[in-house]
This record gives C-alpha cells, sequence and structure tokens, in this order.
C-alpha cells in the first residue's frame, strides 16, 4: 500500500470556551502547523459552543465559529473530535452521549463527570467503538494518564501517592514556608490566583477525590465508586503541627493513596506526613505529582503543572492529536475488545492501617502520659517515639507520639478513650504518615 | 461495523536473550493474561535467536522455539514483531533492515545503534511503513520516549537536563553521601553490580550522549551528529570539589543538556554543579530523571530507574503493545506522512554560554588573586563569588570563584592564560552550573 503524501485533515468541536478552551484555540493557532509537520495530520476547529456570542474572548476567532446551541456541533458531520470543556454533570453527560451516537470521539477535561459517572462513560465509548479522552482530567500537563495506560500497559501498579490539587499544596508550601495558619495561606493562594472564589472543593479533598477515582480506575482497572473513598481536607489543619512535623523530618502533604491489596483496593486523601528525603517532600507551590509503584518497572515520579490555562490546555491537545492518528487509521478503534474493569471491593477505612502522628494537648500533671500510653497499648498501638514540647498557654502541654502500624479502628477507639477522660484539654491531632 | 469480540495475536521473535530479553519472556509468561484482558491482544512468543542453545537460561523456554540464525525469525511469517536486543552496530543494523524490508516492525533497545544511525534506520522504517519502537533505548522504564513523543505533542519542548546514566549517578550520589573518591565509588558501584566490567562507557558520559542524541532528535525534530556533541565523564571529579559544591549549596550530576536557540541546538554531557533545591538534585543512586521545559506544558520532571532487567524490559513490551495495537489496525501505520525531521546546526561548544564554578590552587602569595581577577576581568567574566578554603598542603591554597555567565570561549582564553602564569599551582578545575 502506497503512504499518501497529503495530510488528513481532523475536524474540532470545541464545548466551552473559558480559561482551557482559549488555550486549547490558541495552541491550534500558534501550533497547528508544527504538528501537521509532526503528524500529517490538519487539526481544523469547525465550531465552538459557547454561553454567550457577545463576549469579549482572550483569543481571536472567526465569529462565525460561534454558537449556543451544542447540537450544531453534535450534528455537525465535519467534526470528527469533540471537545468537551463545560465541566459539571449535566448537561455534559448527555452531550458527549450524544456525540458518541453522533460517531464523534470525545476528549474531556472534566474530572467530577469521570469521577462520578466515568463507568458508564467508559462502557459506552466501548460499546460504540469511540475514543475518549481524558489526559486533561488529571494533573494538568503531566502525562500521567498516558504513561499508565500505555507507558507501564505490561505492569501492574501496586500503589501510588499523589499530589494532584495545586491549590492545597500551594496553601501547604506557605504554611511551612512563611509559617502562616491556614486562613493566612488560602488569603496567599487567593490573592496569586491559585485559589477560586469558592475554594470548598479543593481544601476539603474533594478534588483530589475525584482524580483519585480517575487514576484508581486506569492503574488498578477496576470501578471507583466515588464514596468509597476515605476524604479530609487541609482546613483543619495548624501551623503548629506543621513546625512540629518539619522538627520531627517531616513535610505535611495533601496526598491522593491508592493501594492495591489482591483483590481490593484502598482509596483515601488527607494531610499526610512525608519524610524529608521522599520523592514527593520537595513538590512545593502549584505543581503536581503522582508517585507510583509498578511491578517491572519499579518507582516512577511524574512531576509538572496541574492546572492553568497551558498545561490543561496541551493535554487536551495531546489527546485530540492521539485520537485523531487512530482515527485516520480507523481500524484500530474498532478491532479490538478489551475486557471491562473489574470492581474490586474498597478496604473500609477502619480496616487501613498506617504509622500516626498523634498530639495531645495534656495537662502538665504527673501520670497523664502514662494514661495514655497505657491505653494506646490496650488497643494495639506500639509507641514509636514521645515528643513532649515546650506549652504555648499555661493549661496545658503538647505532647507528640508518632506510632508505630496500627489499623484505623484500634487508634480510633484508642482516641476516644483518651480524649473522653480528664488531663487531655482538646480533642487530638491526628495525622497519618507514609514512607 | 461490529467489534470482534476474539483477541488478536500478535507473533514476536526475541533476538538475544540476556538480562532484558530474559526480563521480556519473564514479562510475556508472567503478565500475558493481563495484557490480553486489558488490550484484546495476544503477545505469542514464535522464535527466540540466541548466541548459544545450549546455554543455562535464567527462565524456562521451549527449546523449540530457539536458534542461532537471525534469518529463522526475519523469514518466519508468523512474527510481526522484531525485538532486536543484542547490542552493537553491527550485525543489528543489518538485521533490523531485513526485518523491516520482510514486513516486521522493531523494537530495539539499542541506544548505541540509535544514536549513530537512527537517522537512516527512522527514515527507512517511514519508507517502509514500520514501526520502531525505542523507549527502552533511553531510561529503562520510564516512558520518556512516549511523553515527548505523544504526550507533547502539541508542544514545542525548549530545554531538558537529564540524569541518565544510573552508573554515573550512583558513583557520584556515593562520592557524596560517603566522602569517597572517584576510584572508591566506582569500586562500590562494581561490588553493587552497578558498573559494567568495563565501565568506560559510563564514566566517559558515552553512554549519556548516545541518550541524549535519541531525546534531542525527539524532542527538537532534528538529525544529531553525535560527534557535535561536547562530552565530558566523570573520572576526573575530586571529592574535595563535590564538598566544595556543598558548601556553596550545590550538588554535582552529570548532566545531559539540550537547549534549543531558535534554529540552533545545544548540545553537551558533563559534571554539572545544580543548587541543592534544583528537582534534579535528590535524583540519587541508580535512578534516571528528566526535566524538560515544554513551551505549553511547563516543566515536566519524569524520574524511575533507567536500567536493570524489569525496567527495561518493561519498557520494550510497552513498546511491543503499542505496535501491536496500531498493527491490529493497520491503516494507521500507512496513511499518515509527517516530514523528516531537520538538521539544526548545533552551537560549537566556544559559543556555549554558562556559569562557572573555577577552583585554582594558588600560591599563598599576595597578587595572585589579583591578578586571577584582572585576568577573567580582561576576558568579560565577571566574577559571582570568590571563597577561599583552608589548605590541605602547605604549597598551595584552594581559592573557589563562581561566575556570572560567561563563553567557553572566554573562558578557555581567561584560564589559558592564568595556568600558565606563576602563582598558580595546577590546571584549573572547571564545573559548569546549571540553575
Amino acid at each position: 500500500m502506497k503512504q499518501t503524501e497529503s495530510s488528513k485533515t481532523i475536524g474540532i468541536g470545541l464545548l466551552g470556551l473559558g480559561t482551557v478552551g482559549t488555550g486549547v484555540v490558541k495552541i491550534l493557532k500558534s501550533q497547528g502547523r508544527a504538528i501537521e509537520k509532526k503528524t500529517g495530520i490538519r487539526l481544523a476547529l469547525r465550531r465552538v459552543c459557547v454561553k454567550s456570542l457577545s463576549k469579549k474572548r482572550g483569543v481571536a476567532l472567526d465569529r462565525r465559529l460561534l454558537t449556543t446551541d451544542p447540537s450544531d456541533l453534535i450534528r455537525d458531520p465535519s467534526i470528527d473530535i469533540l471537545v468537551e470543556l463545560i465541566g459539571g454533570i449535566h448537561p455534559a453527560k448527555e452531550i458527549i452521549h450524544r456525540a458518541f451516537l453522533n460517531g464523534k470521539h470525545v476528549v474531556t477535561a472534566n474530572k467530577a463527570l469521570l469521577a462520578e459517572e466515568g463507568g458508564s462513560i467508559f462502557r459506552e465509548a466501548a460499546r460504540l467503538g469511540r475514543k475518549l479522552g481524558i489526559e486533561a482530567s488529571v494533573c494538568g500537563g503531566i502525562p500521567i494518564i498516558q504513561s499508565i495506560r500505555e507507558g507501564l500497559a505490561s505492569n501492574s501498579i501496586s500503589q501510588f501517592l499523589g499530589i494532584v490539587n495545586g491549590t492545597c499544596n500551594f496553601i501547604l508550601s506557605a504554611m511551612s514556608q512563611g509559617n502562616l495558619e491556614f486562613r493566612e495561606a488560602l488569603r496567599a493562594a487567593e490573592r496569586s490566583g491559585y485559589a477560586e472564589k469558592n475554594p470548598r472543593l479543593d481544601i476539603e479533598g474533594v478534588d483530589s477525590a475525584h482524580k483519585l477515582a480517575i487514576l484508581a480506575r486506569l492503574a488498578f482497572r477496576t470501578e471507583v465508586p466515588l464514596k468509597a473513598i476515605f476524604v479530609e481536607g487541609i482546613s483543619k489543619l495548624s501551623k503548629v503541627d506543621i513546625q512540629y512535623a518539619s522538627e520531627l523530618g517531616y513535610v505535611i502533604k495533601l496526598l491522593a493513596i491508592a493501594k492495591r491489596h489482591g483483590r481490593a483496593v484502598e482509596l483515601r486523601v488527607h494531610p499526610t506526613m512525608l519524610p524529608l528525603d521522599h520523592v514527593l517532600a520537595g513538590v512545593r507551590g502549584v505543581y503536581n505529582a503522582v508517585f507510583l509503584h509498578a511491578d517491572q518497572a519499579g518507582d516512577l515520579l511524574f512531576y509538572g503543572k496541574g492546572a492553568g490555562e497551558m498545561p490543561t490546555a496541551s493535554a487536551v491537545v495531546s489527546d485530540i492529536i492521539d485520537i485523531a492518528k487512530r482515527a485516520t487509521g480507523q481500524a484500530d478503534l474498532k478491532v479490538r475488545k478489551s475486557s471491562p474493569p473489574d470492581a474490586l471491593p474498597v478496604r473500609p477505612m477502619d480496616e487501613v492501617v498506617s504509622n500516626y502522628y498523634l498530639r495531645f494537648q495534656v495537662e502538665d500533671k504527673p501520670g497523664v502520659l502514662g494514661r495514655i500510653a497505657q491505653t494506646l497499648g490496650k488497643n494495639h498501638i506500639s509507641i514509636l517515639s514521645v515528643h513532649q514540647k515546650e506549652s504555648h498557654d499555661s493549661r496545658s502541654v503538647p505532647v507528640i507520639i508518632l506510632t508505630y502500624e496500627a489499623s484505623e479502628k484500634n487508634l480510633r477507639r484508642a482516641l476516644r478513650a483518651i480524649d473522653s477522660k480528664g488531663g487531655v484539654r482538646q480533642k487530638t491531632v491526628v495525622l497519618r504518615v507514609e514512607k
């Protein structure tokens, strides 16, 4: 078969022209020729669906491409790939569904949709022989989805730890480096444009849980019920714990943690103490990173910008190119049939085992520490080290205990007993430790 | 078109059954079913070409698969993909050529061949519509090739810094952490199995130059004449410079450096001082990492095991799967036509600009330092800082000078003048500094 010398043209329909959509248009404009030279594929922007036709845009665009009706994209036979960048569950889900039915492949950055409805969307894409590109949904410009799906295709991934929310990492870096309380660091993030007006989804860990669900689905090939993920945000962290952690040689990061134990998986998002020489400890500011263990390839780290106009748009366009390459071949999309993912049970948080950092605020009286140690022991929790700190008020003394591995169930039982007795002045602070 | 429910079978011919080849067989055995489940592709090992039929192997293998004649693989119509793991230029090049002509795709880990003959091999693959998988040739288990080729397809890469030789990084880490001289650290690497019997290609930077050539070809889409790469190894490094660097807040790594300046490129391999908070500074032991800057995605780091049986075999098998996926589609391999790479000129080392660390061993006499500073100034080299160290012998005193950016040409001229005059006791030590 002779190669054709001319480029193939692939039609793009863009749904949403916010930050990322604008970035996509910029890349198509500035890199279009370079992409054609590299791949032999011409990417042609056919239609752009927006909320308002009159709004001023951050990029020059032929106004005749604009429409407010998604159906104009879905029904356009010259569009091969629909790029969904409107976010939210509805109507994004229905539009993607109709695009699939109309023979279009889809690229989306919609992590909430993928986390909540990923199972049915992937099944539908497979049933209809459509491609679904999701690189932009997790860690912006880092090609982590492709690396898990393809680069590590011959590997079983046994666990990964991810710093997947730039807002939280910025806040924690600011608390640590600037000795700030959470509220002050959040304000700094807002001033720098790294926190949204309503930052709840970020700081309470929900966004990280969405990304964990998407990554775990791919890494473990399992359905991930979002509700089964244990989620704890960073809004209750005190700078005093960050400081004590630092004195003990640790840094605190909001981690998305996934571990596979045979046929079960462990999925959790919470502030986590990491030793200072851990490869994730140096990931500062708005950077994201995923550290994973693959059985053949070993330990791997992927690090880069997790959000922002151009990094996320870069991921969208790499998905477009990937699908365009396959779409110009056609058959690759249709011949093969992979099995659907399993539904591995998620281990209940009670059964999760971890090392812990515990900060007790105790009365400076004889016997209190002994009672705490005794209660921990009764609950099968062994003490690794004890650190009594200088008191910041006259009423109580902070005591830090690092434990060996213990189950959440035993830990909670022990803390209920300790916190309800006399001698302890406030609810004990718990941080989980990874090595 | 209806999907076929049955798996496609792809035939593999394995040329070479050394460390990596054995790892490939292990993965095909242990992960074959999982790969089939994920991808719908059955990978069938058809023939294995070895030097000796009687040698004991590290993996159980049907002896009927073995042959000593590469032609048995090249002519076998049931083989779709030839995996070349014999290394060296000849006969690897000729075998790959014949495999292409016989309709086979090729996966290779042969970095020397790709660095020296990559241009003609890639051209031939493109001309004949064959795929060439090279993931295993650089950084073992890290999917860096795929990330550059596909994940960053919409980006221009402006520069990258790579720790791409595990032996050198192990030696430098040992020198730094164990306060060892080069020879002692090399022996430690040999004892740990991290240095080959003849480690010259590693320690003199040649292996890093091979990998730099392969990465630069992909990242910049240019032909890279291997001889145009400036190469300096680590065998002349003294622990005293590692110690002084550490006191100044730097660590020394052997870096493969590639920078693009418009239509020219800069390519060099040498020991490099990096600030301790640089993202590459924490890459220790046999780990590899590539830090790159992409115009859209921003700064990215890829980190993992750069060598070893299973990481490298993992990369080989991920290439096999990638090609198999496309091969079951067929058309994708043939329809598109990308342009050949450019031949960007390599900037001569004389014109390269860098910051420098200079260690002068001077007589402890008035006026010497002044003469050095004057000569540097005359050659347009500005001094950033001066550090006089305690003397280790009675005859000379080490003086460290960190410079602002200067050209290699000016630096060499200045050092020729300084080293040839009185007052300087030995050839001045030069280390380049990256930020």
